[in-house]
């Protein structure tokens, strides 16, 4: 946690703030702050700034607080995601909002077990959990959207396009393709296959709306880390 | 299991091979396969191939093996880690493996708790198996050399200006430093901090064998993220 993230109702004041339960015990235990300590602080979809610790025992933490700086930048990406198995799904959700994106959709694929669609790691709130760790890890406020597409057909078909539009539109998929570029200053919509990789059909489905296949060399990657790698090198 | 990766022992003539336990176990229950299938197989530290099932049941496997082809190349690197914590050490060694890094040094520092160096998950066996899942993830059958310095001081004055030499000297470090700069194409040696960072006194002893900060932005990424990331922006 390099920082403590702040929702409304944590608020006291406008610059009086009220902690218990999973941020304090982290103080606690993590941090081992005391009373007097500086801690940088954010309020969730607003600004970044200093807390100071007024009090804190097992019980509540209490913090005086400013804000003064804007968050971080988002990157300028849609970045569309075979559903990943539930455990991988977690650390991806973490992964995807401390990197940055600003919008995820998480999609169905050939490859994607049915089962996983039944994960309660799918739930608002089990996804909003995830987002918000990311958020704490990379020290950003803003959460990004999360949109659930179960129907890959529909979605390329009706919706893809018109997402995509204006945007450099790449999917990461291992084969004979060109090298993912580097350093680019446009938006991009980026689409990472299950483990297995896209379908041939899903991936003609996807050039049909403007997506081309891009590559990062032979070597096979978790989903976790080809969404990093391949953001690393897009931006 | 993007690879079948076969050490000697698994051998019953040049050509074939037995296989129980783990490897059994996986292609019974994720591959589902079937006598008569073709696998990717890999020989450790040898040539990668094709193998064909002959038989499988509960208790064992036989297949036909033929290697003909070299495994990836892999990255001209040196990496210096600060030991992660043992749940983020297993998951680094994996992606460690599978990025194709042949050489990583565990290093210690000032923000490594000193509880991390007793884990389980350093002796030799424990991280042999994590790096030969990174292998199998990745479809490589070479094993990175690591190598475990518990004392920063001695290593890097008496020894690091040496294992840099003629070599890009880096240092992953958020801060006010130059952006890490992409495609390389000279080898690099990588040094990466711990949760936290390195602390001053050890930048500056880095920098005095050579080693310069670079940055990622201003997003604090947990070890895992910021290795698949420095490694993918530099090659």
């Amino acid at each position: 946690m390099n920082l403590l993230l702040l929702e409304d109702q944590d608020f006291v004041a406008a610059d009086r703030i009220h902690l218990s339960g999973r941020r304090l015990k982290h103080l606690n235990e993590v941090h081992r702050a005391e009373a007097g300590d500086s801690l940088r602080v954010g309020r969730l979809n607003g600004l970044m700034g200093r807390g100071q610790l007024l009090r804190l025992d097992g019980q509540e933490a209490e913090l005086q607080v400013e804000f003064d700086q804007p968050p971080p930048t988002k990157l300028p990406l849609t970045l569309l995601l075979a559903l990943p198995r539930p455990k991988m799904l977690r650390r991806v959700l973490q992964t995807v909002s401390a990197m940055g994106v600003p919008r995820l959709i998480l999609l169905n694929s050939y490859r994607v077990e049915k089962s996983f669609w039944q994960t309660p790691f799918l739930q608002p709130e089990a996804i909003r959990e995830q987002l918000i760790l990311g958020l704490e890890q990379a020290r950003d406020t803003v959460l990004p959207e999360v949109i659930i597409e179960k129907r890959f057909k529909p979605f390329v078909e009706d919706r893809l396009g018109q997402l995509a539009a204006g945007s450099l539109g790449l999917i990461g998929h291992p084969g004979a393709y060109p090298d993912c570029p580097r350093a680019v200053e446009q938006p991009v919509t980026l689409a990472i296959g299950p483990e297995g990789g896209w379908i041939p059909y899903e991936v003609e489905k996807l050039q049909e709306v403007g997506l081309q296949p891009v590559q990062l060399g032979a070597r096979i990657l978790r989903v976790e880390t080809a969404v990093t790698a391949l953001l690393a090198r897009l931006f």
